[in-house]
């Protein structure tokens, strides 16, 4: 088996798809991509053959011939390829439309419009500062985990999703790190904050966290 | 069976899932939410007990006591839980993964950047008037279309992903909707373009066209 990671230490759809790894048992290489250095190296022609939209992660699985882009299409890829380790979806289609729906809640409403890119966009276009450019990330993050904690008010259990660990938190866990990154504060919501605590406390979390990655800086 | 479509007639995320509903050849009551209309139905104490997020779509199953949030949680509950109509998703698990990769370079990496919702804080924060935003609304279009234009030239046939229809396509005709209200030139995405007249010579992409909605305006 020779699994690779294309990613950069503080995305937040590598640091998802660095988690499902961990929790599936699955050994990988982690090659970093450099999302600021020289203008950004996801630019570049060698990786754009991989990933055309010049963005992070792309996972490689050289024995099966796949290259896949896209964090949730590689972490749904993961739960059906592999029995090892934890799963990442509940059994049940209803539970799973509910986990689903929970990550979206994350990954589509809130991620996308608090990423690099995208604040790098504000800057050239409106001519945002640094202060103007966090008070951006801080809004979206805060009306996002806001509506996400309402709903844990009838799903939560020790994670997201009752006493399972999934996709939920794979998405939930980055989230707030990169909230905090822009001083929001995560106490305002308690059932995220005990949950990224309980999180934490998981190896797969812990081994996967920006900091902890070889291109962290 | 009694199915329940709250939506707007023009959100992407809605026109997704009536395709959806469409291709699974069920019958569904349509629920017109207002997104603009009195600061927006979305946010009226009712609508927010359905969905706290105060976006559309939502989706009910009363004969299930099923309520989603997330056009894709629900069109993936779809695909699972109805045996009718088209299948919505591909049988081998590495086409899923590509056909949803291809979903999500839509509906993660550009739909988020370019709704209502986007625009009005970008007016709101940066003081955009109506070119400012429709640029920016450009910009993340053409950016996202020509990613998955490259992308198209190894998994297209007559659709997205080879010649049955998916939800890659369920993805990519609402956001050719919203491009084109922008103003972006789709003939610069030949295989987009393509895709794009073919779903809508299907019965199921015709009727969940927004101009032929009941809140249409």
């Amino acid at each position: 088996m020779s699994l690779k990671l294309y990613g950069y230490w503080r995305s937040s759809a590598s640091y998802r798809v660095r988690i499902a790894l961990n929790l599936k048992q699955l050994d990988y290489d982690y090659v970093p991509v450099h999302l600021v250095k020289d203008g950004g190296e996801q630019h570049l022609t060698s990786y754009q053959q991989l990933n055309p939209a010049e963005l992070v992660p792309t996972f490689v699985d050289e024995d099966e011939d796949v290259i896949l882009n896209q964090s949730l299409a590689i972490i749904e890829y993961l739960h059906e390829r592999y029995d090892s380790g934890e799963e990442l979806l509940p059994e049940h289609r209803l539970d799973r439309a509910r986990v689903r729906a929970l990550s979206y809640d994350l990954a589509c409403d809130v991620q996308p419009l608090v990423n690099l890119r995208v604040l790098q966009q504000i800057s050239a276009d409106f001519n945002a500062d640094d202060e103007h450019k966090a008070a951006w990330a801080r809004n979206w993050n805060q009306r996002g985990l806001s509506a996400v904690e309402k709903r844990l008010q009838t799903t939560a259990g020790k994670y997201c999703f009752g006493f399972d660990v999934s996709l939920a938190d794979i998405c939930l866990v980055p989230q707030v790190y990169n909230a905090m990154r822009f001083k929001v504060d995560i106490s305002a919501y308690p059932l995220i904050e005990k949950i990224y605590h309980n999180c934490l406390e998981l190896d797969a979390f812990e081994r996967a966290r920006p900091e902890n990655q070889p291109d962290a800086q």
